[in-house]
């Protein structure tokens, strides 16, 4: 059974080598962290992984959480880790000081966030949501309402929930239609259904918080008649006991996998005592949900580089130990057979998803680093790192989430009939991985993001500051022997892209949206593998620097880091040629499709 | 929830004027078989389908087969199913008249097949696994062995298996260690292990007829030395009554899908009173197992088409009912949602799945008549028509497998989180989709066969036959309109597989075998988009020449299958540039990666 799930050398390598999380502490809004601390922080949460959350990994899978009619049964683990990860601090660990928490840098949170989510994605969710809830609370609510609603929540002993989606606004969010009925009491009733809602009722909670999108009656239709409101399970009464505030859970999917986590149907207002309070103005809500967009989406990346993470692993550890077959050459069929890990063909497989896991992180640590810098930036250099944010998010969500398909189906096939049976865990992480690409906005939606909205933003200065950093990292590894054949090679594919962006831009001058945006998915599939190449070349030149200064990475990580990069380049960056050819050749052709073409 | 899992009209396209299976029947061996008798027994297999296997596709999933100790419980629909199937002659239906069958060209069965796999693929293997255990028996077994067997299989009461697999001889099938001790009484002594044995045990037939594979006592170690077996769970005796032969079922594997057939693990011999009854000569096993080999391959690749089919129509079905959204130029949020399939993106998800199903389909079928022509052919046609067979065989194994995770996964997409639980049955083809890659010889091995073996036999002499059959298209779809230009990708495409052929086979020539063979994945992942681009070139043809001719098909279907051939070549197509690059450029640097690299 496999016993490691994420590498701690690698994590350490990305943070302190690629992405230099020092950089960060010389700020004041950072400054009491250190490498030391640092340290301490991915050693403490090591110990919570590996104590609480990846032994029942599998367990959590095999007794998913059970409807009993009025609330959610979950595995009994989750009460106790949450309870863990509220003493520690965790939950509101982001927040600033004078909120109470730690003012911990993203970047550090996000690589915590990284091993808990290896460890055991449906768990880390639980505690992950509150913090979403509150940084809305804490953004919009009132000192009133966050006097009553933070305390409970920084304790693990409420749980928060984002409240978006309903039965027919999924990812028509403007459909919503749960709708909140002005009162003169200081709240509105609220009336509606929401769906897909995760951890939105369970037993290890005292309370559910929901910080849920709904319509002010008589707001105007679509997005600009949504309004945001924390609608609580339970409300503190007058006396602070807490009474049912008439949110009901009406049911939870059986999924295909991340099945420790409920996700819940919810109906509220059955007996027409739903109140919920308002957050900020009126209409506003859904520019206030996407305030937390960005980190969510980062969180979802980060999620499907954990789970493809642990699958290598596992799938690595397989390979060392299981005896298949000879070297090709060898004749003699009475010699021994060899470790799999011997054939070149499983190498590829080994790298394929090594190549996807690490490069993987590294966008995402980099993407909290952005977030932190951020906090920190004044002026020009703010607003440009708000646009390499911005232009990166759709990818950290989508490169990490598809290609974490790919990878755990990888690590599936390393295992052959043993990985697609239950004996090992890794089919589990394949059924994990599936719900990425489709929560917090699917692939088509962060396509459309990215080519409709990113791409044109501010007169294109979103790609101008991606390509600014890009280029600077290719500058950087062109003067460098061994690294600048693939600066060459990044280069020449960002030019590509250039070209497909501008002839794709031709069709938005012409007014033609709709074959402007009919291949955006295809688009974001090729930014991505791009961004992601870029991410490994920051990752070689680091790797080269380190191998200079000291030994402490060991002449073999670093070598291997190396020939993952290699591989990234010479395997997975030629599939831009593909989606290049595409993206000049299909005219758009999906846009003349009609549903009648597919009777038959 | 879904009602459509194959198109009966594209698949009576693909019979009947794609692939033209009315030029068999002209053969003396088929003479009895027409258009009338095709269509009746199409029906048929729909009846049994729509009657028997679609109903408990889903329950099948929910209740696996159960270990009780002693053999495997199955859900209780399999008996009268496999006895409906035996009643109706579907079990030796490809037996030639003399053997009692029926003497079905390959090519209708396989689509009848293909009907059974759509509907519950987990079903459909009971009686397609006694069928091929049949065809070994009536190859290589005595007179007096088949009497002992076959009627009863025939009749559906014994269930067939082909027993290769052991815990340490999965791909290395030359490290069998199950051991037959000759004794003077016209058997073996078995004693062994066996595992991942499709239905190798369970309570819905009378008794289990194992072909298996074990090594004579004191026989030459590899290939060389291996045997084929009759080993039946129940031996007949003197009597005719069935006593036990030692074989015991001492597991049963908990799968990630294609869960309603139990994989099996078996001891013989534990009491060392298990009778093997040897086939043919010894030795040479594994050369009569390999007569089945093509065709087990082309039913994997069957299954995997048929699986990506029940979910392209679910997606379908959802894509036309589903109300989301609006389209792209409408601004006001008042204006009723439209159905999903109206949005680009979506038709981008439906064409990718039907491109897919329906290229592999037609490779699927065209595979069967190459297996009868075969089987009517003399002479150096005969030869030729094997080598295609040979060349295509990793192909219609592979591309069907590998690509019917992507289309399956593409019709979760277009559900959304509804996809992602189990209240739509297509998270389950997903699951049961996976195995593919994996049995009847991984997509590695595939690579090696392909690339190893079949590029390199009789001096290219395949690759010269498989270009015959391609460039024969092209030239014909050249001189057409709306067709020339599609026919001049292919050939260019041709032109780029064949340089990377010749550039592999120069590794070949120096000796440099592991290189030749490192990125034998790659090579066959390229070849099988090109293949299937033909296939569709052939169905463009067909297309075209159906809409002069009648309008049986209606102008919609043949519109669409015009647009999904058009998809094929703008969207799957191009893929083969980066592959190209890759084999081009990768300079084999799997080989060059130890396991030391992979250290942290």
């Amino acid at each position: 059974m496999a016993t490691k799930f994420y590498s701690e050398k690698n994590l350490k390598f990305v943070l302190n080598e690629v992405h230099r999380i020092g950089e960060l502490f010389k700020h004041e809004r950072f400054a009491e962290y250190s490498a030391e601390s640092t340290q301490l922080i991915l050693d403490t949460a090591k110990g919570i992984a590996n104590g609480m959350m990846f032994p029942v990994f599998a367990e959590m899978d095999k007794k998913p959480p059970e409807y009993t009619g009025t609330t959610i049964r979950v595995h009994p683990a989750v009460r106790p880790f949450v309870e863990k990860m509220a003493d520690g601090g965790w939950i509101n660990a982001v927040m600033p000081y004078d909120l109470g928490g730690q003012q911990m840098p993203l970047t550090l949170f996000n690589a915590c966030m990284f091993i808990f989510a290896a460890a055991n994605y449906s768990m880390s969710v639980y505690p992950g949501l509150t913090t979403g809830a509150l940084s809305l609370i804490y953004l919009f609510a009132t000192k009133e309402l966050q006097d009553i609603y933070a305390p409970s929540m920084v304790a693990g002993k409420w749980q928060g929930t984002m409240a978006l989606t309903e039965p027919e606004a999924g990812s028509s969010l403007s459909d919503v239609r749960t709708t909140a009925f002005p009162t003169d009491k200081g709240y509105y009733l609220i009336k509606g259904q929401k769906t897909f809602i995760s951890a939105g009722e369970h037993d290890a909670a005292e309370n559910i918080v929901h910080l849920m999108l709904a319509r002010i009656k008589g707001a105007p239709a679509g997005v600009k008649g949504i309004s945001l409101f924390i609608v609580p399970r339970h409300r503190p009464g007058a006396d602070g006991k807490l009474e049912f505030n008439d949110v009901n859970c009406t049911g939870c999917y059986h999924k295909m996998g991340y099945r420790g986590s409920p996700i819940t149907q919810l109906a509220m207002g059955e007996s027409d005592d739903c109140r919920g309070f308002l957050l900020g103005e009126a209409n506003r809500g859904l520019s206030y949900m996407f305030h937390m967009m960005n980190e969510a989406r980062i969180n979802v990346g980060l999620g499907a580089a954990a789970i493809a993470s642990a699958a290598y692993y596992a799938s690595l550890e397989y390979s060392r130990e299981r005896l298949q077959g000879r070297i090709i050459t060898e004749k003699d069929p009475a010699k021994p057979q060899i470790p799999i890990i011997e054939h070149a063909d499983v190498r590829r497989m080994l790298l394929k998803q090594r190549a996807i896991v690490e490069g993987s992180l590294s966008l995402v640590v980099y993407a909290g680093k952005l977030v932190d810098l951020i906090s920190v930036a004044e002026g020009e250099e703010k607003t440009r790192l708000e646009m390499v944010l911005e232009i990166l998010t759709p990818i950290v969500k989508t490169y990490p989430s598809e290609m974490g398909i790919v990878s755990t189906s990888q690590a599936i096939q390393c295992l052959g009939g043993y990985g697609y049976s239950d004996e090992f865990p890794v089919e589990q992480y394949m059924r994990d991985a599936r719900i990425h690409p489709i929560h917090e906005g699917t692939t088509g939606i962060q396509g459309m993001d990215l080519l409709g909205r990113k791409v044109t933003m501010k007169n294109g200065a979103a790609v101008k500051a991606l390509l600014g950093e890009m280029n600077a990292t290719i500058a950087a590894a062109k003067t460098r022997e061994g690294l600048a054949p693939y600066a060459d090679e990044l280069e020449k594919s960002l030019a590509l892209w250039q070209a497909v962006m501008g002839a794709a831009v031709q069709y938005a001058l012409k007014g033609q949206i709709d074959k402007f945006l009919a291949d955006a998915s295809i688009f974001l599939e090729l930014t991505g593998i791009l961004v992601i190449a870029w991410q490994w070349l920051l990752q070689g030149i680091a790797a080269q620097d380190a191998a200079k200064e000291s030994s402490a990475y060991g002449a073999d990580f670093l070598q291997g880091k190396l020939l993952t990069m290699e591989y990234f380049f010479k395997y997975e960056l030629p599939a831009v040629y593909g989606l290049e050819k595409i993206l000049g050749a299909s005219g758009a052709m999906t846009v003349a499709v009609k549903p009648v073409h597919f009777e038959d």
